[in-house]
């Protein structure tokens, strides 16, 4: 039998070792021929925009490149899918293709909605007795995904903000005069990502000297007092915060992204740069806001070793369940220890984690609401843990264009 | 005797290694007995806030670590020095330090104001028969110095600038959508920063589609135009936008960051955001906007192995020059060629370089203002070239506080 594995959703550094898993442990299994890439996520099996993997992958350093390349090397998309029954055509047009290509198992490599058209499809098959198999690979930097320690991507990006944050920090320090830098960190409901960055105190560093969650109760009037206590204390106060922190008593919707005020003028900025106009006009001191974008997410060559193995592991595990014959599951991690870091990889029915979301426990926020806890640290420590080793030409990381 | 080194304006990945170069020379000449460092630039002399380099670079370890650490290790200041005609009692307060300390040299790390203060140090200590000796060692990740075919701190900001964008537009390429993203790059007058993003032209990559640089001509109406006829072509068009361009029909003076309009209204953005918002109302496509703020001139986890070797090279060659009898100089590469690179360490008074800027080159812009030709690509490749080992613990860079 085939093969066919897709992205779907927002890259991740590892969202290629995952492809490369599901690639290699396929390849060394005498019971798969052909193992197929679905371009742009679950809509390369409608469009019928299929690669065979096998021609691209020729030898190990084409998968080394592919292991490190930024971005989804077989392309993403966004589709949420309708429930079968309101949509039997579409189903009925994937496992025609699936028929055609001798497909027996599909991979999706993906967040929630990806877990959800795993569960979906699956129960499709099983509806008409189909022996296809559907097995769902997590990936979200946001760390968010039900009934899993973690996910492949998270450990890369909390490397890449730990790295990046240290630098800025570092850069700030520079000036003898006090001001204030807010770095806002992508995470809109679930604040596991900015919450990393307390990853800082293993070397010592007092910065971010304030840490804002989602899952917090913040306000405006607190958030400029925790400023002014911390002025008083560090030349240099950095403040970290997740993009999607309300401030309860701060009429900030306005400033959202896009939003127009009453006079039609476009308001531009996300809560970094609310914070920071808040900062200059009501303390005063030097101030500037950082908003860290995609690069939280397509920092390849910050990846952490231990999630790259992880997720190269989890796409290989995917492979081994579906010739098990499970169907409808998301891959999963178990953590058996902190120190010595080690995981177990299980898994779940994807329909549990589909429309869930895992956010950062309460218990880890200090009450004051702008730290995180001592407790945090042994969680984070062993997913950021390792530099990779990079192919680099000229001082290039080195990459793959599957497409 | 004894010298004294100094930082001074914005940091760069190499501000240390140049500092590294000074207190190797120094080390390894036994005219020399203690090598002071000076606490936030010149303040520090003023100011009594010296350290004692030997004490705390006690062995090559600890200068490894100097050498990877971002921002600038002896803190910076941004002062601009009077003429020692209108403030003779600073300039005394200076030189009774110096010999206080008896201070044989000093070494001043920095850019167009720095050197404008080597400048004048000199002629103040010429004036009063001083023998002490004043040596700039240029440092500017803006690449704008006069009289050096380059600066350290530059070929570092490049490799960050073009190694991101790689990965920016991998992460883009994902989605099968027409896309545009806006990368926003430091640079207010000089647009060498901007235009090295060229350098993805040697790795087969077509973006960025469009660049822009304040040398340029720019009209937001080319601009629009242009990015339209890019769509065209490319399903993800990528723009590298200097932070200080001017659209001559653009009244975007309003947009910039802290200004207010007639009702009072903050405009927090850049011309990142400006053209984001352009593209979203005029073309209405999906569009972004990304500043790579202080991660450019901090990220020194990237930074280039050439530049790190000149940025130490010209921190040991101003030594030998004050050495050797030289003042009121500052250090320069000359360009002896592009391949195999070669340059040579020269120095240049210091006052033609203080109130100049160098700016890039017309002739690498396209006759349409929206590309850099392929006959920069020879000028930049070698200064992004190599990728320095880092030491790390648990998959963080490590780093020194000298303060």
């Amino acid at each position: 039998m085939n093969i066919a594995v897709a992205q779907s959703g927002g890259p991740t550094c590892v969202i290629n070792a995952s492809l490369l898993g599901v690639f290699r442990e396929a390849l060394a299994d005498e019971r798969i021929e052909h193992i197929y890439g679905s371009l742009n996520g679950i809509e390369g099996i409608l469009n019928d925009r299929l690669i065979d993997l096998g021609a691209v992958l020729s030898d190990e350093y084409h998968c080394a490149l592919l292991r490190q390349t930024p971005g989804a090397a077989l392309g993403s998309c966004r589709r949420k899918m309708p429930k079968p029954s309101d949509d039997p055509r579409l189903y009925a047009q994937i496992a025609e293709r699936f028929a055609l290509y001798n497909i027996g198992a599909f991979f999706y490599i993906g967040g929630n909605d990806s877990m959800d058209t795993t569960a979906k499809l699956s129960a499709y098959f099983a509806s008409i007795d189909s022996p296809v198999r559907v097995i769902g690979i997590p990936k979200t930097i946001d760390n968010d995904l039900m009934h899993t320690d973690h996910t492949p991507g998270f450990g890369s990006a909390a490397r890449y903000l730990t790295v990046t944050m240290q630098e800025i920090v570092q850069d700030c320090n520079a000036y003898n005069l006090p001001s204030v830098t807010i770095v806002e960190i992508m995470g809109r409901n679930a604040g596991w990502l900015t919450a990393s960055c307390c990853l800082l105190r293993d070397t010592g560093e007092a910065a971010p000297h304030l840490i804002y969650l989602p899952e917090g109760t913040l306000t405006l009037h607190g958030f400029l007092n925790d400023v002014r206590g911390r002025l008083k204390d560090h030349n240099t106060v950095v403040v970290a915060v997740s993009e999607g922190c309300q401030f309860v008593d701060a009429d900030h919707a306005d400033a959202l992204s896009g939003a127009v005020d009453s006079f039609g003028h476009k308001y531009l900025s996300g809560i970094g740069k609310f914070l920071e106009e808040q900062v200059r006009t009501k303390i005063g001191c030097k101030v500037r806001s950082i908003e860290l974008n995609l690069m939280q997410r397509c920092s390849s060559h910050l990846a952490s070793a231990t999630d790259l193995d992880e997720a190269e592991a989890v796409g290989r595990a995917g492979v081994r369940a579906a010739l098990n014959g499970d169907t409808g599951r998301m891959m999963t991690f178990h953590r058996v220890s902190d120190e010595p870091y080690r995981v177990e990889i299980r898994s779940v029915d994807a329909a549990l984690t589909a429309n869930g979301e895992r956010t950062f426990p309460k218990e880890w926020i200090a009450p004051a609401q702008n730290q995180i806890t001592d407790a945090a640290l042994p969680y984070f420590r062993p997913l950021v843990a390792g530099a990779p080793e990079i192919l680099h030409k000229n001082g290039m990381p080195l990459i793959i264009h599957l497409r």
